[in-house]
């Protein structure tokens, strides 16, 4: 199998200043067009330690991406190292030098002196350009093997990799088979019984293979389907196959697939509906609302969000009755249920939801949250508690009350 | 100067189905231990690569941390690499293995079989416990060279870093110097002008140095002074006197220092006022009574947040006439304005935010904001437009507004 290796290009890497969030990117569309990594490398600013990396990934790899160096002032040197590496001189490209000139002049700013170092590439490399920043790339081959940059910003370096250098990797190394990856999206099932009833498929699984994978900040669990083949219909046909027998295992936890979101299917759903929708929330932020007003065409849809924190406000505006707060925090299915129902009321909207939380630092005493939903003579509620070792539990509960919509809106 | 390596392990750093933030960590903490981290690598769960790169990292550098590897399972081959280097055998130690049971206990678990590989290091090595999970570590020295493990949990890794790993490099490299940085935050003020108003003073920087460093996505800047002693106290010293310079030319923008946050020092301001305060948002989604409410204490100050979208709603609940809204979104001073005092009124607070804004995708058309507080009186609304191509607006936003309330608690 072929394969390239990566190297991150800059000090600030190094002293942690930024977290090099590209070479993670970078793998994994190389994973996908069939192409392994096996080493990333992060270096500094430093021509002979650049030098060094590139001439070792050269040894052992068939190309090396170099991400990063490629800006107007002195510490951008991956051309001189990779000039130096080539035993070639770099040349001034006027087409390049011109297109950067272009991108200040629509931003309404001008070049500065510096910024024409960056039109240069070693004689005989590829250009590659950047319509969407000011550095521009290259492709340099010596000895069957290849150097390409790309620049370290980046919705850039994402721009570059789509678009020259992954279509040119593959071509170069002569990569005929298709990998197609499915992705099914888990939502209210743990991990360990996702595993449990996928197992025999997962350990027969050779093409496609399925990978599962566990978003816990989200408490999402996503089933990867990765089938190869020479066309790319045949590697669809192969996953889509296998995602029958999935769905027929774990159809009711599917909400969406590949790109789709949780808040993305529940939005259109909504929409669809014709329904609309106000909250009230006592626990942490105001997090609902945050996630529901956000949408896309919200305006369709949601009519209020309400946030309060004491039992005076909740009572005055909502109706809440300062009694049910004995507890001190009001966490109780009598409050969220009052919250659902004063918020559908005072928006005069279809469904109201009503959320009071506590979050626990303590051992022994577990995170409760309750989340109500009011709909036209009817106001259910649902009750949760989480180990208080367990994280991201705003995220879980917005989820959760999206989730209590989504089956009302279904059922 | 001393220098370690890192090297992080595991195929899914490589996939990017994790990104490797462990690396980045433990490099910052090394530069501020006065230690310089030329190469960090990445590689996948192979004996033959990873054994290569500690031989490489041996070869270059006076110590090597492995991050990642240490688990049960079969993909966990980070000791038998090491052992492979040293040519010496894995040793079973009781003590460490106690440990790891004892952690599954008080977790209400058991251990499996799997879990007595972890309790193996080399021959000779010295262990590092581990308190905070199940993955012990070690450190194997060998021709004055020093290999170090650290689990890939990153709130382990740090743990181990702080308590065992840190403490012996220092001693091990025999570094005497103590690194000590300040970091001043400023927010209200470009870039460019903190480098122009600084510019002489970071020119001529050695001992401190100044490195200015954006967030531009919390709209804030961090200038970060950084001294070298041979006692702290003398770098503290050296830090502070440069800082009153920078704070004669910059005291105004500097809300906080090190670990203080923005919200953090306006969470004290609020609850040392005793005002309390609402917010009405038309803009984007809830993120100010967001912000608000999660403030510790925020049941001191924080009565009510409102999200509205349609025209109807804001009238309706805080009396915002509906012909304000002629544009389609009511993004103007006069909107903001009803929003902030309708809110005030509402819930009977001191001061009240309205807030209207509109993004904008489109290349010419700006984005929009109105920030109006409303007090006793008085309400005074602000005006922002950023150019379409900016991020992070709404975290902008809200800081703005968290300003607005700043100034008229200092006012």
């Amino acid at each position: 199998m072929a394969n390239a290796e990566i190297v991150a290009i800059g000090s600030e890497l190094l002293l942690g200043q930024i977290v090099d969030t590209n070479s993670a990117w970078i793998g994994g569309q190389l994973a996908l067009a069939g192409i392994d990594s096996h080493f990333q490398t992060k270096v500094g600013d430093n021509l002979g330690r650049i030098v060094g990396c590139i001439r070792q990934a050269l040894e052992r790899s068939d190309a090396v991406i170099l991400c990063g160096g490629l800006g107007p002032t002195q510490d951008d040197i991956t051309r001189e190292a990779i000039a130096e590496v080539l035993g070639r001189k770099l040349v001034f490209q006027p087409a390049l030098y011109a297109q950067i000139t272009d991108f200040f002049t629509r931003l309404g700013r001008t070049t500065s002196p510096n910024n024409r170092k960056q039109a240069y590439i070693p004689e005989g490399a590829i250009p590659i350009e950047n319509p969407v920043g000011t550095a521009p790339g290259f492709i340099a081959e010596q000895d069957g093997k290849a150097i390409i940059t790309v620049p370290g910003v980046p919705h850039e370096m994402r721009y570059f990799m789509e678009h020259s250098v992954l279509p040119y990797l593959r071509t170069k190394l002569g990569i005929r088979e298709v990998i197609v990856s499915r992705v099914l999206k888990l939502f209210g099932i743990g991990e360990s019984l996702v595993d449990e009833r996928l197992k025999d498929l997962i350990e027969e699984g050779t093409n496609p293979t399925i990978g599962l994978l566990a978003h816990t900040h989200i408490g999402e669990i996503h089933v990867r389907l990765t089938a190869k083949a020479t066309e790319q219909a045949r590697a669809e046909a192969l996953n889509a196959a296998l995602e029958v027998k999935v769905r027929e295992r774990l159809g009711e936890f599917i909400f969406g697939v590949d790109e789709e979101t949780y808040e993305g299917v529940l939005n259109a759903l909504l929409v669809k509906a014709g329904r609309t929708l106000a909250v009230a929330e006592t626990a942490f932020g105001s997090s609902v609302a945050q996630t529901l007003k956000t949408m896309e065409g919200s305006g369709q849809f949601f009519r209020l969000g309400v946030t309060v924190v004491t039992p005076e406000t909740a009572q005055k505006l909502l109706s809440v009755p300062v009694s049910l707060w004995q507890d001190g925090q009001g966490v109780n299915a009598a409050t969220a249920k009052a919250l659902a129902e004063g918020a559908r009321r005072l928006a005069g909207s279809d469904l109201g939801l009503g959320i009071t939380g506590r979050a626990s630092e303590e051992k022994g005493r577990d995170h409760l949250i309750h989340i109500a939903l009011a709909s036209d003579g009817k106001t259910e509620c649902s009750e949760q508690q989480w180990p208080a070792r367990m994280r991201y539990i705003e995220n879980r509960m917005t989820k959760l009350a999206l989730d209590q919509v989504k089956k009302h809106l279904l059922s």
